[in-house]
Formats: C-alpha cells, sequence, structure tokens
C-alpha cells in the first residue's frame, strides 16, 4: 500500500515523507506553505494524514482525522510517529505525533475503515451559489505564502486586510481548489479543510493573533469519488459557533460541485486581544 | 490540584478513578450506565476526562476533548494513562490511553488552558423552546440502563422503539439533566453530550446496531459558570449531516436556561445494515 508521489505540485513537495524506521517518517516544513508563525495548519494535517496513507499496515480509507497543534512548528526537519494502536476487522485506529528535536509540537489521531453499500441519506444540502468562474479570485499579493495556493473564489464573507468592510456575521461562502490546479485525494482535501481563514478575521474585518488549537474532519467520500471530482472547485461553508475568553469554534462543510457533502469539520482556534 | 469526590451520586461513583502511578489510574465499568455494548459513551468521555481534572500537573480547564472508542470496553477494570504530552504558559496538551488487559479500548486527547476575559460573541443563538416542566418526561423503563440516568424532556425528534412514527429529519431538540440531580461539572457536561440518541434512530425510527467511532467536544465555559447552572436543565439540539457507507456524522449543541452556549459538540458513528 506504500504510494510514493513524484509529482511536481508543491503541495506533494510538502507533504512528502520519508519512512525512516517502524511506524516513523521524516519531513521538512515546506516555504510555499508558510504562514504566519510555522507551516499553514491544513498542510500539518494533510502530512500527518500522509503518514498514515503511506503506511504499510493501513487498512480502509481515512474516516476522521483530529489534529491538535500542541506548539510551533519550526522551519526544518519534522519526525512523524504513526503508529497503529487498535486494529479491528475492518477498521484502524492511529495515533500520532510530530516532533522536532524530541519535542512534540503535533498530536494527531486518525480512523480508517472500509466502508460498504448502505442505506445513505445527506441531509446538509449544499448552499446555492453561483458557478466559480462568474465569481473573482482572491487577489493572494502580499498576504500569507500558503494562500497563493489556492484559488479562492469568495460569494459572501471574504477577508482581506486591504479592504476591510462592515461585518455582522462570520459565515463564509465560497469555491476553492488548489493553484496550480491539483488532482483531490485525501491529504488534499484535508489541506483545503483546514483553508478557511479565523472566523474572528471574518467577522470583524481584522486581523489578531490567532491559532487553531485542535481540529477534527469527518471524511463522507472515497477514493473513487474523488477521483471524479478530479480537480474541480469544492463549495465551502464556514461559520463561528462561540466566541469567548480566548478561544472560539468554528464548523465548516465542504461540498463537490454536484452537491455531495465531502467533509465536516470543526476547530477551536485560540485568539488574543 | 486532586479533588477527591465522595459523592453518592450513580454518576460520581462511576467515573471514579484511583491514582495508581505516575500519569495512571484504575476505574471500573459502571452497572448504572451500561449500553448495548459496553458503558454509555459518554460516560467513557467523563472518565477519560477525569483522570485529567484530577491529574496533579493539570492546569487550567477543559477547552477541547476527542474520543476515539477503538474496541469494547469489557464489563470490569481498566486502567487509563493520561500524559501531558506539551505543557506551554497557560495551555497543555494531553494524550489518553484505556486499556484493559493491556490492549488499548478507547484512546483520547486533551486540551486544557487559563482563559482570560476577551472580545466575546454567541453566533449560534439558543433555539425557542417551551419550558422543560411543561413537557412529558421521556419513558425510560425497558430502556438502556444508562438512560434512566437522564431526565430528557423533547420537544421534537424523539426516538422510543415502542412508539416510532414517521419521520423526514434526524433532528432532535430537548431539554435535559442528569436523574437524580447533579450540579454540573466538566465531566458531567461531557457526558450529557454524548447523551443524544444515534440521528440513525430518530431518522428512520428503528434500531439498527451502531456505535459512536469517535468524538470531539469543544467547551465554552468556565468552572464559575457551570456552578452558577448547578442541576438545572440544558437545552440541546442534535442533527445529522450526511449519512453514507457505514458512518454518518452528527452536531450537536448544547445552551443553558439563559441561552449561552455550552459545548459544541460532533461525532461520527459506525452503523451496520
Amino acid at each position: 500500500m506504500t504510494e510514493v508521489n513524484l509529482s511536481s505540485h508543491a503541495f506533494d513537495q510538502a507533504v512528502l515523507l520519508a519512512p525512516t524506521e517502524p511506524n516513523q517518517f521524516s519531513g521538512h516544513t515546506s516555504e510555499p506553505y508558510a504562514n504566519m508563525v510555522g507551516p499553514f495548519g491544513g498542510i500539518t494535517a494533510a502530512t500527518l494524514l500522509n503518514a498514515v496513507m503511506q503506511h504499510p499496515e493501513r487498512i480502509g480509507e481515512p474516516v476522521s482525522l483530529t489534529v491538535n497543534f500542541a506548539g510551533p512548528i519550526e522551519t526544518g526537519e519534522f519526525i512523524i510517529e504513526a503508529v497503529p494502536v487498535r486494529t479491528n476487522r475492518s477498521t484502524q485506529h492511529w495515533n500520532l505525533l510530530l516532533r522536532q528535536n524530541g519535542t512534540v509540537a503535533t498530536t494527531a489521531t486518525v480512523f480508517c475503515a472500509v466502508r460498504r453499500e448502505t442505506w445513505s441519506e445527506q441531509e446538509l444540502a449544499a448552499p446555492s451559489a453561483p458557478a466559480p468562474d462568474t465569481l473573482e479570485r482572491l487577489p493572494t499579493e502580499g498576504r500569507r505564502g500558503w494562500i497563493s495556493n489556492y484559488d479562492f473564489r469568495f460569494v459572501t464573507g471574504g477577508y482581506d486586510p486591504a479592504r476591510p468592510y462592515e461585518s455582522s456575521s462570520s459565515r463564509s461562502l465560497l469555491w476553492i481548489r488548489d493553484h496550480p490546479r491539483r488532482a483531490l485525494d485525501f491529504p488534499g482535501l484535508a489541506a483545503i479543510g483546514d483553508s478557511f481563514f479565523p472566523r474572528l478575521f471574518t467577522r470583524r474585518q481584522q486581523f489578531v493573533p490567532a491559532g487553531t488549537v485542535s481540529l477534527t474532519m469527518y471524511f463522507h467520500t472515497d477514493s473513487t469519488q474523488l477521483a471524479q471530482i478530479g480537480d474541480d472547485y469544492l463549495l465551502a461553508e464556514a461559520v463561528a459557533n462561540q466566541t469567548r475568553n480566548n478561544y472560539f469554534d468554528q464548523s465548516a462543510h465542504l461540498w463537490s460541485r454536484d452537491g455531495q457533502l465531502l467533509l465536516s469539520t470543526t476547530q477551536i482556534v485560540y485568539f488574543k486581544e
């Protein structure tokens, strides 16, 4: 099940891991996916998930992922330990640690499963939105490096520090895809699932120091469906629920262009005033 | 920071832990909180959180909790290992494992923080609901043991296998509190946060084998606020987003009677047909 991806896309370079010993991989931070402090959280989530995807003992495909951002990741090498802590007949639970110089910077858990066709029903319908090619691409000049790796097409709830506006809500609705285009896979979907600007920026239209503390994603898809979507835009919606005393939580969802809900995600974000 | 709770409430007995060695506690499954297979997931979540609450090295109060139900918990003793994997100035990340006979049954991560007063805003308002004392309590006779430890007052979206009805939605709105009444604390809130019946039962008004695989909670509260709420009812809303090929995710929220959002929670649930 080990796959070596030789793509020259910056994303594939960023999540590239080399197996070093059993349950262990080494990787390196990626300049194109840099954020204010350390890497864009989504690329860290994708890299951790990639360790499981590459692991020779993996069974099934990802169903859930939780990443805890415990401390800053410095520019340079890191080591990921990925341990299958419990393997059942068709399900598997993983614990992961990302360390630099022996210090834990990130922890994660992943759950994979072999899924079978069952009664299915989507309750959360995709919001209606104008087609992405009728919308302007978010300008990325002068912004954090990672942002230029995505093509953001906002319907509502954009945030551009150079062009703030009055807002009474944190809600955003937008189309998004990798830039340059890249065929969707689980790590790519995980990264896009963390590409929402902190809701506090959207709500208040101003920057404050902020960073995700814990992130959870549920994958409602499989590799066959992802291959069908290819490098098309995804429709994305995000909103904050409660902001209180240094932390706020945000909920977000991603749909394919034909309205399939692919990902449900929540995160809790620290902010300082 | 170690607290020994000598309450005779069945909940306090169920989450009771004895420190055995550094970072390790022993506990025992509780008959009153039994579910179909093993304990009610909420009591397991509460017990894991209680290990952190009791740990002498804890700083701050819980902000997030993720529990992965990796395998069944058998009736009897279990060992919880709770390790502070990263402690910063005012935040702390924990990794937990629950084992029986050396086998991992449950994994968890907890994030705690010392919070300071900041700009705050609740975006997700409480739904309107009739007062709990105008609603009938859900009958608990003949149902899973743990259900009788709660006073459920459904506004909409109940599920009683003896009285199924036609339903086109998984949404439930209800009041809930411990029965007998118990003053709210973080473990108590965590357990109530997992007290929603699987959304598939609500949607289809029938039982299928189902179990939570991974559960995440964000606490928007503190011990002072919880003490003010005391043993009052909480308003609870839950809905499924996507059901597909053996798994569905559900989102839920808990508010105090005066409309404060206390908890946002999501989970991914396995089901079999």
